[in-house]
Parts: structure tokens; sequence; C-alpha cells
């Protein structure tokens, strides 16, 4: 194989590379200058590796252009590309990898994924995010405590954003029949850090297939499903945002997720749940923090959270 | 710099990249097959050995989701993005490889480029292709002859479809002050394989600024401007259709081309016309195809003409 990519290569001109590389100018940020030079290197080399034709190039031009075209507020194809090829399950390991000789860790990280909205309603625990009567929906009551990963101290004004599909497999802002902000809640620990409120049990659930991630899918002859999940954002003043899905150990999709998300340490059991007229199953989980100053010692790099751009 | 990004590599689960490429299912045909695993591990490698964050992804996702708004039948801004990276170049050199053991050479090849338009205006040898009274441009008649590399016998039936930039920079779809069409046009040789007509002397001009790929651009701390040049797509009866530019030697920018296009071959010398009313300079340059079956013998893949997707 690398003989052959060898052989491949040297047919073509060995300065082009470089002289791309070099067009960059004195006043280009180191950081940037590392990133774009292996980047066109990468580029370059794939390129003459597969002797990649115009056409072939052309087609991904265009699938790529369409994935912009089809992006707007509620939907962002080309980050759903990239899930489906495994790259966003890959910058979040890069992103919040612990230094190894942490003793502990905290929670495990999981892609945000395309279906995050902002400013999810407020709610008071004990709520319920379900805000449609739904009948064939399991209802789920979920509880649990933030904490510190280090001291193990509760963690107090903790917001957790928590968002999940209706049984139809479908987010809200994706599904005209549900009512805006369906199945969204955030909130707010007191001081023993203590969360509880009501959900659905999840359902496995195709990614949008109607654009360029989904003919990626089909041209890889994959299917499509996501294993059940429940995903979050928790924030909390002096901590880093954790950004994370759990998933149901039950689901036939959990050992082959669709875009690579799943983690040992977040795959949950759903327990059945008695004297509750509200709920017939209940989910008990607990998160913990790294502070910004744990993370910075023990060498977790980046931000966690999505940012105003998105 | 191997060691560094090895050293980086592998603090990451080194199972992951397999699991990706080996999610494709048994359908997927091998040519598809073999670019896909080159592209996710060309894609996880770039962003393991750079520690790619979720922020610097997702400025990336939302970069080449701009590339494919801003794109429509008149722009292909995601073609531009590859320019400057470039990637439309070697993909171009890729294709059009000729075996080095061929004795003599078809005229070189060129990018297409992203202002290309389909049916342009049919014209008759003689006329010209400027379509409103430019009083600063330079006039230009431009003539040679279309021929077959091997025999060197001249091709009836050429079409030389041709377009160039307006003394402003602008092509017309660019430029609400120019006509439509105008400095286009597509000429069909007679059996002397010979064609004449009158053009304007290009001008240089900085790739559109206003979106991601002159976004990159200023990244990289780079000028923006192309060389002079004139683009040619010639197709006869039984040939490879031929996709070129050629350049102004006088050119400032003949040497650091913004997309990388230029070859020593394509290069070309506008010369003084004397006794023309309707010309300053004249411009004498020939094509020469390569048949099918040519093509195929000496070792040059793929097509080179535009598909009818653009």
């Amino acid at each position: 194989m690398a003989s052959e990519a060898q052989s491949q290569t040297t047919k073509y001109d060995p300065n082009f590379t470089r002289s791309v590389v070099n067009s960059m100018g004195p006043k280009v940020p180191p950081r940037l200058r590392k990133v774009l030079d292996s980047l066109i290197q990468h580029l370059h080399d794939f390129a003459r590796e597969n002797e990649i034709t115009v056409d072939e190039w052309m087609a991904a031009v265009e699938l790529l252009n369409e994935c912009g075209r089809m992006s707007d507020d509620k939907r962002n194809e080309g980050q759903l590309l990239c899930d489906v090829l495994g790259l966003e399950s890959l910058v979040d390991e890069i992103t919040y990898k612990m230094v190894t000789e942490a003793n502990d860790l905290p929670t495990a990280t999981a892609i945000l994924g395309p279906f995050w909205r902002k400013d999810a309603p407020k709610r008071q625990m004990g709520d319920s995010i379900v805000m449609n009567k739904i009948e064939d929906g399991d209802h789920t009551f979920m509880y649990g405590q933030v904490t510190d990963y280090t001291t193990g101290e509760p963690i107090e004004g903790a917001e957790l954003d928590v968002w999940h599909t209706a049984p139809n497999g479908l987010y809200e802002q994706q599904d005209p029949d549900q009512p805006d902000m369906n199945l969204r809640g955030r909130f707010t620990t007191g001081k023993d850090g203590k969360f509880w409120f009501y959900c659905l049990r999840p359902t496995s659930y195709p990614i949008p297939f109607d654009g360029p991630a989904g003919r990626m899918i089909q041209l890889m002859d994959r299917h499509p499903y996501r294993p059940a999940h429940i995903h979050f954002i928790i924030k909390a003043p002096g901590y880093k945002p954790l950004v994370t899905q759990i998933f149901d150990r039950r689901d036939k999709y959990v050992t082959n997720d669709s875009v690579f998300a799943v983690k040992d340490s977040l795959i949950v059991d759903f327990l059945p749940r008695n004297g509750d007229p509200k709920a017939e199953f209940e989910l008990p989980y607990d998160f913990k923090l790294a502070s910004f100053e744990q993370a910075k010692k023990s060498g977790v790099s980046g931000t966690t959270a999505p940012s105003a751009s998105l």
C-alpha cells in the first residue's frame, strides 16, 4: 500500500505542494500556519495517492456545496457529514482528553450533534420536558447529582440543558406536529447539586437521510441509525462546561452508532419504576465536572460548550 | 515533525479510525472504498497530528457551509476554496498526466475555474467576442490552428469555447454593466483547422474576495490576484476535450498565480499588430489535441470537459 502510494506520488510535480504551502505570507499566526500546512499536505497527498480525477473532485465539491445550501439555524448538514465520517467524535476525543495521569475522571464527553438549540425553556426540578400528550412514550423519571470530580462535593447552580427525540425518532425542530421546544429544558441545581425531572425513554432514529450526509451513508453501505440517547450540556460557574450524551444499554445500535459517539461510561440502564403514576422507568445518573483549575492542571485543552457562533 | 505527530497520535484511541473505515458495508464499489478509506485516514490523521479542537473544527464546518450558501449557477465558492489551496490544479495535473514515454504532447491543460458558462454564443470566424464598446481595452486578434498532436493534421469541426475578463477584471456574470455573455464565444473550425477572432488582451484580477475563499486567502496572508489569462475548452469529434488557459508573459502575477494554474507551455506573447484598425495586438497560438485512441494508448485517464452536472 505504502509503495503503491509512493510510486503514484512520484509521477507528479514534486515541488507543487511545497509551493502552495510557501505561498503563505509572514503574518500568518503560528498555530494557523501549522494547521494549514498540514491540511494542504494531507489534501494533496490524498489526491495523489488516490489519483483523484477532476470529475471525482467536482462531485465532492458539489456534495460540500449542497451541505451549505441545506444548512440553516435548524440544521447543520456540514456537521452531519463530518459526523458520519467519525470526525466530530474524534475532535471531541482530542479536545477533552484528560492526561492519563489523572487519578479520577470527570464524566466523559460526547458530540454535541446538530440538534441542540439555544434558549431551551428553563424549568423547575420535578417538571416534565414532555410538552404534548404522548401515549406511546415510555415516561421516565431521571435523577442524580452534579459533583466536583476531584472533591466529590455537590455543585450548586449547575445548569443541565437536556434534549432528546420523540418516540417517532424526530427532534421537535424536525417535526411540525411537536410543540416548539418539546423535549427540551434547562434545570438549575440547588445547594445539594441534585436534579430530578421527567422525560421519555428515548428512541433510536436514523440521522436525516435526505441530504449529502445521508448520501454518504448510502455510498458507504451503512445503516443510518443512532442508538437511543439523551443529550446534555452541563454548565456551572468555575467549571468546564460538559457536552455529553447517555445511551440506552438495551438499544440494538449501541455497538454501531452511525456517528461513532458511544463510550462505555456513557451507557446507562433504564430501571422499572414502581408507585409513580407519571413514569414507568427511572434513570439514575450522576455528572462529575472538572473545574477550570483542575482542567488546566491535568491538561484538558479547548472549550467544551457550543460557541456563540453556532 | 514525524515523531511529534507520532507521539500526539498515540494518545488517542488506536482503533477508532479503523472502526470508522470498517463500518463500510460489502456493497461499496472498490474504487469508492479505496478513496473513502484514504479520505477517512487522512482526515483523522490531520485532526490527531494537529490536535484539532471542537471549536476549530466547527469554524471549518461553518466556512464550508458558507461556501455552499454562496454558490449558485453563476458562482461556485466551494470550487474557489479548493483553488486557493491548489487542489484544482493538482487534480488537473493528475487527470491529464501523460505517461512520460509519450514522444510528443498535446497542449497542456489548466483548471476550468468557476466562471465558465455553458451555451456561450456561437460566432463566425473573424467575429469579435467584445459585445460592448470598450475604449480602454487592448483589442487583440487571436489566431491559430487546431491539430492532431500525433499526426499534425488539422482537425475539422473543432469547437473553441473561449472566455475572459473585461478590463475592469470582472467576468460578465459578475458585472451588471456588461451585456449577458460578453467576452464569451464558441467558434468551429473548417477543414484547415484554423481559427481567428477578436478579443481583448486580458487583465489580471483578484479572485472574488467577499466569501470564504477570500477569507482563506487573507488568513494565509496572500494576494488574491490571477495573472491575465484567456480560458478555452476545445472539443472535436473523436478527440479528448481540452480545458486550458493561456497566460500573458508580461503579467506581474505570472509567477505567483493565486490559484496555482500557470504552466510554462501556456505562457504566451501578445505581439504588436500593424495595419488593422480593429486591433493593437495579435496573438498566435496553436492547440494540439489527443484522440481518444491516443489518449488511451498513452495512459491519459479521466475526462477533461466540464460534466453536465456543473
